[in-house]
């Protein structure tokens, strides 16, 4: 066993995430450890809680980061607010639809499925008729930007539609928050759930979540215990709610807080509607290029989300070996496609930190040039120029 | 909102963990971010794997670190290798055998508990005891390194009383690892997870658990699905199993991964005999000085951790007061008191970086003179001059 000190390549990240982290954030994570409790500490969760708050667009008191990756995040939004018999809407239209839905099951809780295209929003019809159909739904969840398909839902609609048929929702906002428009308060979410890795350029590993008083009187008035010891909020809130002599509950993950309070700061400084508006100008550019190579994006346009781009690998090109190559060759990694887009699709993302006017003429050029290696026609010079002219005028 | 990026003092960590974080692994937490399927990321998480081994004393397979804190690792144990309905005896002796009693009640099995006084290891003939009148149980659970208590049991004696009666065990070494002696294979211990902010000296947030060939087999002949989708060890492995094309499952913490890695690897340099020697050492020298300052250890001789010392507060003495003065003019923390022990007694964790000769030195002088000044006798003189015989002859 002759191991080393692990020396990562430098990559650009420009697959689903993680997206590249700032020098600024990770300079973060590598200032020195204090312990949990400390009051240095417990004041630096109150500027995380507050800077959540601004990213979400919410008031939400409970609004905090869970520790653990996303997964852990939806996983806590619905073991507390699912109780076993409940019936929850589920809608899918990708990969993490089918997740909430086996979230769901494992609760002991029925999935009523409204099912949609991958690559397509959620379809409000579909939503309102499978209310009308089941009037004892309890919760309503669904994906706001689907990670595996790069579509937007529209989760004001979504959320109007539940409520007027008397649910809760539950908003995976893993992918979108950070990169185009996220109202938690406007939109009147009930339980959303978010990653540090994506949009907000942090590592991966913390999941912040925020939940309104209509989640919260679900949660206090629950008859059976929340299965889970370490996702129950009633104890995570001991740890992280303000008002009250902090009780240990689970030691946080320190460093990684460092580095979410830093990326937060820098979302505060950019102002959050920069952000979204930067996301959307190298969208636009990278469409520009990708059609001047021609290449398509499988998501209609309107339900395209700006900072994740799904583009259809071209008849008779392999997808493993062009991400290989791209990564060799220029040290850039693209997404590969999840469950049944697997092998038909690059998963662009341009996210956080990574959405940067260089990355794109970085993406346009080496996907171009290896496309071209492999006897795919298309104007490289045109996409570089064209990408170009869309962010700077 | 005013706020600024975060700069804490550097504080200097005694108290049950996190421990000091080596300047070496907060080094390579900062490293550029790569894919969490980025090949040379999963040639990373192979040696994650080896090295764990190497630490756990094991050639089990399924050694890996969950994404989460050492909470996490006890709860994907329990979730895996419980069922509802299960008979479980759970051995308590401190906080984290209460909370192993709280998973086994959330699976909807049933708990058998073994009590032990707080301070004190388990009693094998206990156990034995209830195992005789439970026939029917077929899980033991205990903790070897009580965090709340430091009193350490005889996980061998315990594992062999278990098998003995057929049950699988899980042992709880979240302050055991790389601390004081822990032999996976040659205790035969069935299923184990730890933290890595203890004697690993990393930064908190990952849970190293390892599983044998008769853990497994209960897995894979389970009734019931595993109640937790992010725990369910079968999805887990479709991601960190190397035998298999790696699978998504959640996005991996990179850049904790990183500092697991190094810290691993400074183990592996330092050695994990010498590892525990070193903190038997310092041990050592720790309670010279305590005695000389007066102050008793609560644990008794035989079933103390070396890697955490729990000491009475003197008769007087204002716990709170004693803390908030150790950190405001030393930077330096100990650990309260949980539970029951609250108010009662300080944690002093010499663990991994933290154990070394000059904490050994602050910490005893610094006690020993807001003590003093608190009107406790005590020789301060006498308790640095034995700390350092004791560490030099």
């Amino acid at each position: 066993m002759q191991y080393t000190s692990f020396q990562p390549r430098p990559r650009t990240l420009l697959g689903p995430g993680p997206a590249d982290v700032h020098p600024r954030i990770l300079a973060a994570m590598a200032r020195p450890t204090i312990g949990h409790l400390d009051p240095l500490f417990i004041a630096l969760m109150d500027e995380i809680k507050d800077l959540l708050r601004y990213a979400f667009r919410t008031e939400n008191r409970l609004t905090m980061p869970v520790s653990g990756p996303g997964s852990v995040g939806m996983e806590t939004c619905f073991v507390n607010l699912v109780e076993p018999g409940d019936k929850v809407v589920v809608c899918i239209n990708g990969v993490f639809g089918t997740r909430m839905k086996e979230n769901v099951e494992r609760i002991g809780a029925t999935a009523v499925v409204v099912a949609d295209p991958w690559g397509r929003a959620v379809d409000p019809n579909k939503l309102e008729d499978a209310l009308r159909a089941h009037p004892d739904a309890k919760v309503v969840a669904f994906v706001h930007a689907e990670t595996s398909t790069g579509a937007r839902s529209d989760a004001k609609t979504l959320v109007e539609i539940a409520h007027r048929h008397d649910c809760i929702t539950i908003v995976d906002a893993v992918t979108a928050l950070g990169g185009c428009e996220l109202q938690v308060d406007a939109w009147d979410i009930d339980a959303v759930y978010a990653g540090s890795q994506k949009c907000l350029s942090c590592t991966p590993g913390l999941a912040p979540i925020s939940l309104n008083e209509r989640a919260l009187e679900r949660i206090r008035s629950r008859q059976a215990r929340v299965q889970s010891w370490f996702m129950d909020l009633n104890l995570v809130m001991g740890y992280w709610d303000g008002s009250q002599r902090r009780s240990y509950h689970h030691t946080a993950p320190i460093n990684a807080l460092y580095g979410l309070h830093e990326a937060l700061l820098m979302l505060r400084e950019e102002g959050i509607e920069q952000a979204w508006a930067r996301h959307h100008r190298h969208h636009l550019a990278l469409r520009a290029g990708l059609e001047a190579l021609g290449l398509a994006l499988i998501v209609p346009e309107g339900e395209r989300l700006p900072q994740l781009n799904l583009v259809s690998i071209p008849e008779g090109i392999d997808d493993a070996t062009v991400r290989a190559r791209l990564l060799a060759e220029y040290d850039l990694e693209l997404g590969a496609g999840l469950g049944d887009l697997a092998g038909k699709v690059w998963r662009i993302g341009l996210m956080g930190y990574s959405s940067r006017p260089e990355n794109l003429m970085l993406c346009l050029g080496a996907l171009g040039t290896v496309l071209r290696d492999l006897g795919h026609g298309g104007d490289i010079d045109g996409a570089l120029v064209a990408a170009h002219r869309q962010v700077f005028g």
